[in-house]
């Protein structure tokens, strides 16, 4: 895995206000694992949890009944420290990359009072018409909801100077 | 199933006033299934956690540490109408039968803002060693957690006197 | 709980041959808690699994495009012994109960090679059309597909009178 | 994300004979999220479970007992087609990386009977001491079990060199 997948900027040295959205999750019980700690792929349940809530709250999707649905192409995520029931755990929503029909997220997992990532990570969407799965546009509504997520990147000319 | 395994009292009948203990669950992308609503398996992850997360907060159990755990030997739910992703979830928790190595939890989950149950159900814990898992005595200061959740039965003559 | 939900027969003494239908699932790293068994909820995700694929295999039901869809009003399993990660688990099914618009599914879940099992439950399912969600009936092939797991009740002589 | 993570071969392009070890995994009703495929986060559950399977039956690694366990570091997957149950999943295993402490295993995931990956990816593992959790170096026999899973990089003619 790369460790810079945005540039210059390791996702380790993240902060809160790195972030445009949040929201908290209580652990389960059965997300821990034998190691009695969150096993790393509850993790993209939290991803797909936050992303999609944003979707429908605040872009206009509605799984049941909206033309063109997010699918997800690829997906990441690097573990800095671990997590445990029954941790709260705050999840900080961005979005690094918005396309004609793609949007790449990316999600920063704090425990509760911690101002350090213990996991950061995300994916990409490609929307595709809820029929024939086949590319979409991202439709306007749901655009400028993405938008107010946006972030650009930090690894831009100069940002080095 | 017994629609009815408290007696006379239905738990369909159940009220919030009913439970002694609550805590509110954010609902996941994956606990909907293809019928987009909660799965009836995830009722039942949702029951471990406010019961082990009652256990770890107030019944001094520690569940890498403790010499006694509780294992799950029996559990049930009736599930009234759907809930769906992404509902927040309360949870209410009750004792209805504690005994010397075992405890009977009912676990009633509402909508968030609704007076009337989406679904009850429950588990008994039988505590054992956490080595050998032969059954053992509860603690003292598990007892006494688990007491404050306690409720009567409300199925004896003269229960309503 | 009632331990003998069946009239006379106490669940433990199911054996292979109750059952009229089975699949076996390997388990998986996270179905396994921190108390390094599969956990109690787990089990319930495989009742769903031997259920909706009997359904989808041999009673003509496809979740996306049939008109009638069943939905669990109630659910209860009973814990014999403990199961772990990476054994793998047969799954016997059979049908306890078949109304016009319910069926009523008990699966046993066998640890590979044993006669006895780990574990037996099962629910109900109430058939509903898939749009409005109303109670409707089961279908000719669906009943047909049913039928075939039907096993009468153990309850002794004269429970019928 | 990097398409080609190893060097000038990009994922999709695996085929069955680029992977060294090889289990079936039937897919449960609650994989499917409300799109009606497997949900992308249940793919790292797969990761996990023909991992610590194979760590368990070749590598003398048992997660109760040994004195040193592998935590997942960082992961990532990318989503060629869609699958859905019933379907039944072969999974191949392969390793990439073999270091000191730690290994990076990559997971191709076959719809049965196809030969071309609906979905590749995989994690590193750090192994660590299971009670201080501080690095470790990997033990001989697991080292050896790992060993043979071991592919050598394919980037291009004089990569080496």
């Amino acid at each position: 895995m790369n460790s810079k997948p945005s540039g210059q900027v390791s996702l380790k040295e993240r902060r809160r206000n790195d972030y445009r959205h949040f929201l908290s999750y209580r652990t389960r019980w059965s997300d821990n694992d034998q190691y009695s700690h969150i096993n790393n792929s509850v993790y993209y349940h939290l991803f797909d949890s936050i992303v999609n809530a944003y979707l429908i709250s605040h872009c206009e999707i509605s799984p049941q009944t909206s033309s063109s649905i997010g699918l997800v192409v690829s997906s990441h995520c690097q573990f800095f420290s671990p997590l445990s029931f029954p941790e709260v755990l705050d999840l900080g929503l961005r979005v690094n990359h918005l396309g004609k029909s793609s949007v790449t997220y990316e999600v920063g997992i704090f425990r509760e009072g911690s101002t350090e990532p213990a996991a950061v990570g995300g994916y990409t969407h490609v929307f595709v018409d809820a029929v024939s799965r086949k590319t979409s546009q991202i439709g306007e509504q749901t655009r400028e909801g993405l938008q107010r997520l946006f972030v650009p990147s930090e690894s831009g000319p100069g940002s080095k100077l």
